[in-house]
């Protein structure tokens, strides 16, 4: 087989690709909102009701559009489209559940996205050169069980026995294991460490989702071609300690003030992300909370305490190594400076995720030839696809603008920007790159 | 009269004063400490329990002292022990009043000073040149009421009928008014707006306190002599708002964080105090209270708001005005390189009150001859002696050195450094300056 002239002969280019479903996306977005709405937002909680009604939904229309559908012991719905060929399937998927409160559109875009491609492939009787995976991915927001992707990394099998029996689940307190159990799932299985998917077994994975921050809608571009996902380091519950005292009795020279010193790390780690900036670095420095003891501070107390977290990201883990070692520059600095004591708390952090370089370029080439506006840019929040590049699996993302951010109601997508991210998944699926198909033959 | 000759003949210099009475302040201090301790630290109760429980010990040992004693429509306590001549009193005073939980010796030092100096004069049959008013003050402390100096606004028909009427008390809700006239005022008195004190027949105000800052023991000294008690402007509740938006998806250019914004202010305005500093303003500079919303802000989301408050210090009317200006220009230039809208709040503020030259000039001169290290500064809380001021009075204050600052259980006041700040007092009065005699006459 050469895929050279495989793609030639299989893939219809521009106009004469077969169209998109888009009225079967917009009726499944209604139902979703019309079923898993409540008088504020959407939820669809993790391995619970609204997340159970999506996946009950995709299976229907799997059924109808023929395609063959499985679960995996993490609940889990994978729908295949037979392609012409056997060797790895190309993968298309999101998760299907949603914070509480939250949109429409943050997960259920990027399945409904799949299922618009593949039926349009469907209606036109056209068979890709591979087998097409959709795959509706469970609990993926980590509010419900405070750890993130834990459907994707079922599949993969790495959840550890601790998640499965000490995570809650913030609404009710139950278990991840008993949860997973309680759907259909098989946590005896997730407990031997076995991996359902083999990442030899997957050409690629592809996962379309709505911009979480402005970018597309500041440049005007409907749809965004990620070229990483950001990695980060975070220390979620640090402190800085002073010497509350009194506010007009208390000279400068004998102050240990809290709110001063940490102000000051503020502005010293926005020195250097400016400057990093400059230098072409990627980077996004976020002091989100940020505290004094409301039991303690008063006006008239110089500040002994303040609470703050700090989510660092980048593309590079470079990068991510150069801002923590400002920190704690920075912070030996102050600490001396300022007669305070810095406690930092529990690091996490995460891998940045490189998306394949080559479904970057195939994605601009389709977006070039189509039409499309499109920017390549870096993606600043978590997804499962970060999962699945981590797998070794060559791995693309697609977004679609949006306004209003996600994890809320307000949410805004417009289904004619989801229809030319659509556009540029399915010509991709059709015309997978050659040399990713070669390196996983 | 000559008060030269006066002083000459009446004044005991150095050793040849009469000593001051420690040890009836130390019992003093002791049934305070017995009498109005909790498990946790002092209360005394503004118009409450505590405080009347010190107000009947005052008068108890007045009367031993064969003072002459009487009580105001705002139930503050004077005792006076009489001079040899006419012509206004010399009025030393303090409150008796305490914050909830704190410490036995601020506000009620200063009266017990004043009642260890008139019984030294006693016991040594010493007969000072002018009546020595022992004023026991109610009310001082702006926890119980949200409104300070109640007491002596009161005895100068200060206080508004909003304030008898609207202001309640933060631990049972019962009005200042109703408070007052339950221990035994005359509210309908206070609401004449008529003056209990006629200012003239005041010589001078003297105030003992003990410091609230750490001046004295960082600089080893027992005894503080007060040049001028800082003036201020505050903004309790003012805010920092700008947009909830995603950290690790909003790129530098389209954040409005209210957490940098609000750091930036408060750089600005250190920077500021350190330049003004440097050129001899005094000033102080304190955001207290700095917290993003807790119901809101989490580590994922750049803050949306933030809300601080404010308090500058000062005793020059000038610097405060400078600052003010320094703020709102900060303000307006944050807002626009940050993307961010600030809504400082309701400003209120406090004039500087000045301590007369000449009483801190005698207080220096008396300190250098009896060899009482002194260390003349600022004092950067409110007290009573700012409406003694404000009325007019010549004014001086003395500090005795205090560990752990004031309003909490650890105050801490050695006995030593409080009879150094008597014996101060003590030789003042009986050598109060000519010229401000000459002045009053």
């Amino acid at each position: 087989m050469t895929i050279q002239s495989e793609r030639a002969c299989s893939a219809p280019e521009g106009g004469n690709r077969p169209p998109v479903d888009i009225g079967l996306a917009e009726r499944l977005f209604d139902e979703l909102r019309r079923r898993t709405g409540t008088n504020r937002g959407i939820t669809r909680t993790s391995y619970g009701l609204g997340e159970q009604i999506a996946h009950d939904m995709m299976r229907r229309e799997a059924h109808k559009l023929g395609l063959e559908v499985r679960t995996d012991p993490g609940c889990n719905l994978y729908m295949t489209l037979k392609g012409r060929e056997t060797g790895p399937a190309i993968f298309i998927g999101s998760h299907l559940d949603s914070v509480p409160m939250g949109g429409n559109f943050d997960g259920a875009a990027g399945v409904l996205l799949g299922l618009a491609v593949i039926s349009g492939y469907v209606r036109a009787g056209v068979r890709p050169p591979r087998d097409i995976t959709l795959m509706a991915i469970r609990a993926e927001e980590s509010t419900w069980f405070g750890a993130s992707y834990i459907g994707s990394r079922a599949a993969f099998g790495l959840l550890t026995d601790r998640e499965l029996d000490e995570v809650k689940r913030s609404s009710d307190q139950i278990s991840l294991g008993a949860a997973i159990d309680a759907a259909g799932g098989d946590t005896a299985f997730l407990r031997s460490g076995k991996s359902f998917l083999d990442p030899s077994d997957i050409a690629m994975f592809l996962e379309a989702h709505i911009e979480q921050g402005p970018v597309l809608i500041e440049r005007n571009q409907p749809v965004g071609i990620v070229t990483g996902i950001r990695g980060s380091f975070r220390y979620r519950d640090a402190k800085c300690l002073g010497v509350y005292a009194h506010s007009g009795a208390t000279p400068r020279e004998y102050r240990s003030d809290a709110v001063k010193a940490a102000a000051a790390l503020v502005m010293d780690l926005d020195t250097a992300w400016e400057q990093l900036a400059e230098d072409g670095a990627d980077l996004v420095v976020t002091f989100g909370q940020f505290a004094t003891d409301a039991s303690e501070a008063a006006f008239s107390k110089i500040a002994g305490r303040l609470s703050f977290s700090l989510d660092v990201r980048s593309q590079e883990a470079e990068t991510l190594k150069c801002v923590h070692k400002i920190l704690l520059d920075a912070v030996a600095r102050i600490e001396a400076s300022h007669k305070v004591r810095f406690e930092l708390g529990r690091l996490t952090d995460s891998k940045p995720a490189s998306m394949d370089r080559s479904l970057v370029d195939a994605l601009s080439g389709f977006a070039a030839e189509d039409g499309i506006p499109a920017h390549v840019m870096a993606c600043g929040a978590g997804h499962d696809a970060a999962v699945f590049a981590d797998a070794g699996v060559p791995t693309g993302m697609v977004f679609i603008r949006n306004a209003n951010g996600s994890h809320n109601p307000d949410e805004q997508m417009d289904i004619a920007d989801f229809a030319e991210a659509a556009r540029l998944v399915s010509a991709l699926c059709l015309s997978p790159p050659v040399e990713i198909l070669k390196a996983r033959a």
